[in-house]
């Protein structure tokens, strides 16, 4: 099996997936369906949880408002095909990965909000590779479309995020930490979480 | 002025909006816009973390998606007046309404899931009611339509939470809590806070 995407053209993210993850995603499609659905609705409770944060960003607030909506849409199809697949929705350990990223987050305005923004942009970011993966790689031909299809919207946020961050932070202050937190996302997932997650 | 929404007919309220509060809404309509923003923000947010708390509770989790999209696309909206308007986002330090119910939220399960989703009943039932005479009395006659196209969702809101606690709980068990917490919610509400609110 040889790897379609090329992870060159995500510039926020420092090494490709493994064909590790890949071969235990595809061998474990129930439960990586289950996790993304989790990971739908975490993603549109980060997104509001950022707009409590900082009310007053008008831009912010309104980006994050069509994200979170966006989220909430796949979360109901996620579940969707959740349910006509007789998979019962059920609570997930989470892998180490958000956990070991919000740990990058430093405590003290305004880095929380550069750190928050970027972290955010690089979960969308290798979401979007992995659903790349799973769209090109998915023999269930019905997952494959559907992972073709939020793609876009992953690929979306991503920019969102980043653009949010080149908004409100100078673009040099901007890549030098990106470079730096993009560093650990890779080394998160350089071992292969033993349990299959969207970021095992 | 004579208040125009009937309040026996909203079933979860023991007591009917002041005279007071509509006066002070009324003279302050750019703050309770402003205030009514946060509130959908944070129903969506509730919502979510209701999802979160009871992720394998499939009717739960389908129902509040539905409402969380709701809650977004009126966040959106009012922000969408408010900007129209140049009311700038802004926090606003809430009133006690929303920490005084929550302290009635017993923390063992299953009492926990009855009084939550009870509590989220009350309030939207309460927005319902004020957003009522809102529609029925603003002088501003944009405000007063936009007020009228929402009740209905608020309405629709606290059916939703009344069907899940009465999925998940007997009848005579809902009723009681719900008596109890209903006198708590309306006694919160009996001395108008000084800072106007949609739950001052």
């Amino acid at each position: 099996m040889v790897l379609s995407a090329n992870p060159t053209t995500i510039k926020f993210l420092q090494q490709p997936t493994s064909q590790q993850w890949l071969e235990q995603a595809l061998t474990n499609l129930d439960t990586i369906l289950l996790d993304h659905s989790h990971c739908e609705r975490k993603a549109a409770g980060v997104a509001l949880n950022l707009m409590f944060r900082y009310p007053s960003y008008t831009k912010l607030v309104r980006s994050l408002t069509a994200i979170a909506q966006e989220e909430l849409e796949h979360f109901e199809q996620v579940n969707e095909i959740l349910e006509r697949r007789g998979i019962p929705l059920r609570a997930l350990a989470p892998p180490p990965y958000g956990a070991g990223l919000n740990k990058q987050i430093r405590a003290k305005e305004p880095d929380r909000l550069l750190d928050t923004l970027l972290v955010c942009g690089l979960i969308e970011a290798r979401s979007h590779e992995r659903l790349g993966l799973l769209g090109a790689h998915c023999p269930d031909l019905e997952l494959a479309k559907f992972y073709r299809a939020l793609m876009a919207s992953e690929a979306r946020h991503y920019g969102v995020y980043w653009l949010l961050a080149t908004t409100e932070f100078e673009r040099a202050v901007v890549d030098q930490r990106l470079e730096a937190l993009a560093a650990i996302e890779s080394q998160l997932l350089a071992t292969l979480h033993p349990e299959p997650r969207m970021h095992s």
